[in-house]
C-alpha cells in the first residue's frame, strides 16, 4: 500500500520543487528551499537582535522611537515568514522524509524542530507581536530612566499592559492547566508551573536550613570588594579571564550595557555585555563570567546548524546552567583562584596586597540575605528566583495587581530573605525582565540553571577526574571540551531533558547542586574557621 | 470634463481603501497606507544601515561572512517592497490628488517623490539587488586587508565583477547616452557625463594655474601636525568641535572605523565615524568635521519627513557641499581658529605652544601635490576627484581594465598632479567607495560638493555679514539656522538645481567658489610673506 502510494507523493513533491524528479532527489531539493526560507528568517531574526544590542550599548537615546519601530516591523516581517503556509506545507512534505533519515542526523532534527516550530508560531497572530515589540521596546526604554529615579508609578501602565499581552500570549495556546504554562514551555520545553513549584518547593526545603546554618556563623568579609577599583582595569581583567575560560573574541567582543546580556547573530559573531562598578570588584567580573558562559555555548554550536533554528542553545534553563557553571562552578571555585588572583592582585595591588586568596575566596563566596538578585550569592540567589516566580504566577491569575506589586514584593521579601528593600529601585525595578518582555516564564530558568550547572560539572568531573586540576594551571581545555562535545554542538536538536540524559546519563535531578552546596560552603565555613584560629594566633602567641 | 470623471476615480480609491468614503477622504487614506508602506521600507532600509555601521565599528571578524548574506536578505526584502505593484497603483491613484496639493506641501512632495522612485526602482531586477550587496559587503571585507597588505592582485576579480555589476546596473536604464549617465543620475540627480564633464574642464582650466602658482611660493610649513598627540585627546577635541557647530549628541555619536563616514538611522539618530592617526592632528579633526557637516544636513530634515523618501539629504552633492563647508570653509578658515586654537594649544601643550595661530593655519591649508585623496589640500582635492572621475568612465567604458588599473592611475597621478605613488595602497587601492559599491558616479560629488559649498556660504553671507564676527566667537546659530531653514529642512522635496536655485536664488555656478578659493590663498600667501619678514627681522634685528 505504501508501495503503492509513493508516486503519488513523489508528484506532490515534484510540484513544490517546481520540476520533475525523482522522490529522493525532490525531497532533497525541498530541503534546500526550506533551509533558505529559515535561512531568511534566521537574518531576520539577527537584524532584530542587532539593532536590539545597538539599542542597549550604543545608541543615542533620540533614536529610542524609531528603533522600537525598526525592530516591530523586522520582528512582524519574520513572524509572517515564520507563518507562511507556503512554509507548513513544505514542512509537513518532509515530515515522513525526515523520519526516514537518522534521528541523529542534521537533517532530521532541523525538520523535526522547523516542524515543532512552525505549529508553536503558527498560533500567535502577527499583529500581536508587532503589538508587543513596540510596547516591550517603549517599556524598557522607560524603564532605564524609571528604576534610577525610583519612579514604579511610571511604570504600572506598561506592566499592565505586558501583562494584558502575556495573558494574551497564553490565550493562543488553551486550553492549559496553567495560565503561565505556554510561557514556561516556550523558555523551558516540558516544564510547567506545577512541576516547577515542585521541584521549587524541594529545592526551597533543601536551602532554607543551608541559608540559616551559614547566617548564623559569622559573616564572611567582603569588604575588600567594595574598596575603589578604575573601572578600565576591571573591564579589561574580565574580559582577559572570559578569554582564558574559551570565549572567543574572534567570534564576539564586550561593551557596556544597563542589564548584561549575551546576543548571537551568527556562529562568527556571539558577543556579551556587562556593567562595571567602580566600588564593587565582583560586578564586572562574575556578570562577564555569568555572559560569557551563554557566549561559549552559542559558540560552540556545530557551525553546520548556523542559520537555521538548530543553531541556537536548546532553552533558557540549559543556557542558564552554562553561565552558572562558568561563573559560579567553576568562577567562583578556589582553584580558579589560585591562578587568577595572583593576576588581580598586581592589577590592583594597593587594593588587595593585604588581602590573602582566602580571604579573597570567602569574599566572593559570602552568603548573606541582600535585596538584589544580580548581586546575590549562589544559595540566596534561588530564593530571588523562586519569590519572583511566585509573583509573575500571582499577577498572571489575576490574585496580584500590578498596582500592589511593590508591597507584594516587600512582603515575600521579608518571608523569604528576611530583609526587604526601601525603595523600589532595589525591589520590583531591578530586574529588566518584566520591563522587556511578558510577564511569566521569565525567572525559573535560573534556578533550573543552578541545578543543571552541578549535574552537568559532576559528569565531565566524572569523565575527567583531573579537571579540577587543570582550574589551577588555568587550563579549561579539557572542561569546554567534555561541554562543547555532549551539549554545546548539539544546538537544539535533542529537546531539553533528552540533551540531559544523553550528556549525563540521567534526568535532571538536584543531588549534584545540593551536594556542590554542602561540600564547598562546608569547605569555605572550615576555612573561615581556621584563619580565625591563625589570626587568635597572631594576636596572642603562645 | 473633469467634473463628470471625479465619482469615477472616487470609486477606484474607495477600493483601494477598502470601504466606501467621499472622495477626499479616500485619497487621505490612501494616503496613510502610502505612508504605510513607505514607513516599512524606510524600516529595513535603516535596518541594513544600522548592520552595515556595525559592520564597519564594532562588528568582530568572524561575523563578516553571515554579516552579508544578513544585509543582502534585509536589501531584498526592502527592494521587494520598494518594486510592489500594488505600491505603484497606490502611487498612480494618489499623483492627481498630489498634482491638486501646494506643490511645496509635504504630502505632494511626498506623492511626486514616491512615484520618481518608484518608477526609477521597478528597473533593477531585485535579485540584482542581491547579488550586488553580497558582492560588495565581501569585497569590502576583503579591501580592509588587501590596502594594509598593499595586495591590489586579490581585488582584481573582485572589482571586475563589480564593473560587471555596475555595468548591469545602467542596462537596466536604457538607452543612455554615456553608459556612467545612470550612476551619475542616481547620486546627483540632473547631471550626466556629460555636463559633469564640461564642469570639470572649467574647474580643471581655473585651478591648475592656481595650484600652480601656489606650488611654485615657499611651501607651508606643517611638520607641528605630525609630531605625537594622544588619540583619545584628539578624538574627545574633534568631538567637542563637532558639538560646538551644532551637531545634537542626543540625536548622535562618534566611534572609530577605517574609512569615516555618516549614517542616518531616524531623525534622532544620525550617527558619524573619524578614524584617529597618533602622528596627524588634522586626521581625525578634519574627518570629524566633515562628516559632522553630513549628520547636521540629516539631522536638520524636518522631523515630519521621517521614515519617507523625503526624509534625507537630496544628493551626494548637495551633502558633500555641507561636510565641505563645515570642514573647509567654516573648519579651515581664520576665523574659526581664532575661536578654538587656544584650547587646542592647551590640550596639546608640549607640541603646540611653540606654533603661533598663523603658522598653525597656515599648516592646515598647506597645499600640496600629495598622493592620498582625504588627505589632500581644498585645492588639489578636486584634481583627485577628477583622475578618479576619469578612471571610473574609462573601466566603464571599457577602455582601461581593472587589472591595468595601477599602471593607470599611476600615468594619472603624474600627469595632473606630479607625483605618483610607489605602491598600490596608496594608489588606487585608498579609497573604499570601488571596494564598496558600484563603478561609476562615486566621486563626481565631491567636487560638486566643493563648488556649492562656496556658492551656499556666500548666500548665507549675503543674508547674514556678521556671520563671520560670530565664527570667530565660536558662534554658529546664525549660519546653522540658515542652513537649515534653506537647505536641511526640506529634506528631499526639491530635485537638486531647484533646491540651489530657491536657497542661492541662482543656479549652481563656479564663481563663488573660485572667488573664496582666491581670497583665502590670497591671504594665506601674504600672512607667510609677513611672517617671513618677521623672521627675518628677528634673526637680523635692524
Amino acid at each position: 500500500m505504501q508501495q503503492v502510494r509513493k508516486p503519488k507523493r513523489a508528484a506532490r513533491s515534484e510540484m513544490i520543487a517546481g520540476k520533475p524528479a525523482r522522490n529522493r532527489r525532490s525531497a532533497e531539493q525541498m530541503l534546500v528551499e526550506l533551509k533558505q526560507r529559515l535561512r531568511e528568517l534566521s537574518d531576520l531574526n539577527a537584524a532584530s537582535d542587532i539593532l536590539n544590542w545597538d539599542q542597549a550599548t550604543y545608541m543615542p537615546e533620540g533614536g529610542a522611537g524609531a528603533r522600537g519601530r525598526q525592530r516591530a516591523t523586522l520582528n512582524r516581517l519574520a513572524h509572517e515568514r515564520a507563518i507562511d503556509p507556503a512554509l507548513g506545507k513544505l514542512i509537513e512534505y518532509l515530515t515522513r522524509y525526515g523520519e526516514s533519515l537518522p534521528y541523529d542526523s542534521d537533517d532530521a532534527s532541523l525538520i523535526r524542530v522547523a516542524r515543532r516550530e512552525y505549529q508553536k508560531k503558527i498560533k500567535i497572530p502577527p499583529d500581536h507581536v508587532e503589538r508587543a515589540t513596540v510596547h516591550c521596546s517603549a517599556s524598557y526604554d522607560a524603564w532605564t530612566r524609571a528604576r534610577p529615579a525610583n519612579d514604579f508609578a511610571t511604570m504600572v501602565p506598561y506592566l499592565e499592559r505586558t501583562l494584558d499581552l502575556s495573558r494574551d500570549y497564553s490565550s493562543y495556546f488553551a486550553p492549559y492547566k496553567h495560565v503561565a504554562d505556554p510561557h514556561i514551555d516556550h523558555a523551558d520545553e516540558g516544564m510547567t508551573a506545577a512541576s516547577t513549584r515542585t521541584l521549587f518547593g524541594e529545592l526551597k526545603r533543601q536551602l532554607v536550613p543551608m541559608v540559616q546554618a551559614i547566617c548564623e556563623q559569622p559573616a564572611a568579609d567582603d569588604s575588600s570588594l567594595g574598596q575603589t577599583f578604575a573601572k578600565a582595569a576591571q573591564f579589561d581583567f574580565a574580559l582577559h579571564v572570559a578569554e582564558c575560560l574559551g570565549y572567543d573574541l574572534k567570534c564576539g567582543r564586550l561593551d557596556l550595557t544597563h542589564h548584561p546580556f549575551c546576543s548571537r547573530f551568527s556562529a562568527g559573531d556571539v558577543r556579551i555585555t556587562t556593567r562595571v562598578n567602580e566600588n564593587d570588584l565582583g560586578d564586572a567580573l562574575f556578570s562577564t563570567l555569568h555572559e560569557a558562559g551563554h557566549a561559549m555555548y552559542e559558540q560552540g554550536i556545530s557551525a553546520a546548524l548556523d542559520g537555521t533554528p538548530l543553531g541556537q542553545g536548546v532553552s533558557a534553563g540549559v543556557h542558564e546552567s552554562q553561565s552558572r557553571l562558568w561563573e559560579n562552578v567553576v568562577g567562583r571555585s578556589r582553584g580558579f583562584w589560585e591562578h587568577f588572583y595572583p593576576r588581580l592582585q598586581r592589577i590592583f595591588a594597593e587594593q588587595l596586597s593585604p588581602v590573602p586568596l582566602a580571604a579573597f575566596h570567602r569574599a566572593i563566596n559570602k552568603v548573606a540575605r541582600s535585596l538584589i538578585r544580580t548581586d546575590a550569592d549562589e544559595l540566596t540567589y534561588n530564593l530571588h528566583i523562586m519569590l519572583r516566580f511566585d509573583l509573575e504566577l500571582k499577577m498572571l491569575e489575576g490574585q496580584l495587581r500590578v498596582r500592589d506589586l511593590p508591597e507584594a514584593w516587600h512582603a515575600a521579601m521579608q518571608a523569604d530573605l528576611g530583609i526587604a528593600p526601601s525603595d523600589d529601585r532595589d525591589g520590583c525595578l531591578q530586574d529588566a525582565h518584566w520591563y522587556s518582555g511578558y510577564i511569566g516564564g521569565r525567572f525559573q530558568s535560573y534556578a533550573i540553571g543552578n541545578i543543571l550547572s552541578a549535574q552537568f560539572y559532576a559528569a565531565a568531573l566524572k569523565a575527567h577526574p583531573d579537571i579540577p586540576h587543570e582550574i589551577v594551571s588555568g587550563e579549561f581545555g579539557t572542561l569546554h571540551t567534555w561541554l562543547r562535545d555532549n551539549l554545546y554542538r548539539h544546538g537544539s536538536k535533542y529537546v531539553p531533558h533528552d540533551l540531559v540524559e544523553r550528556a549525563t546519563g540521567e534526568a535532571m535531578h538536584m543531588r549534584s547542586y545540593l551536594s556542590y552546596l554542602r561540600e564547598k560552603y562546608g569547605a569555605l565555613a572550615n576555612s573561615a574557621a581556621t584563619d580565625q584560629q591563625v589570626v587568635r594566633y597572631l594576636n596572642h602567641p603562645a
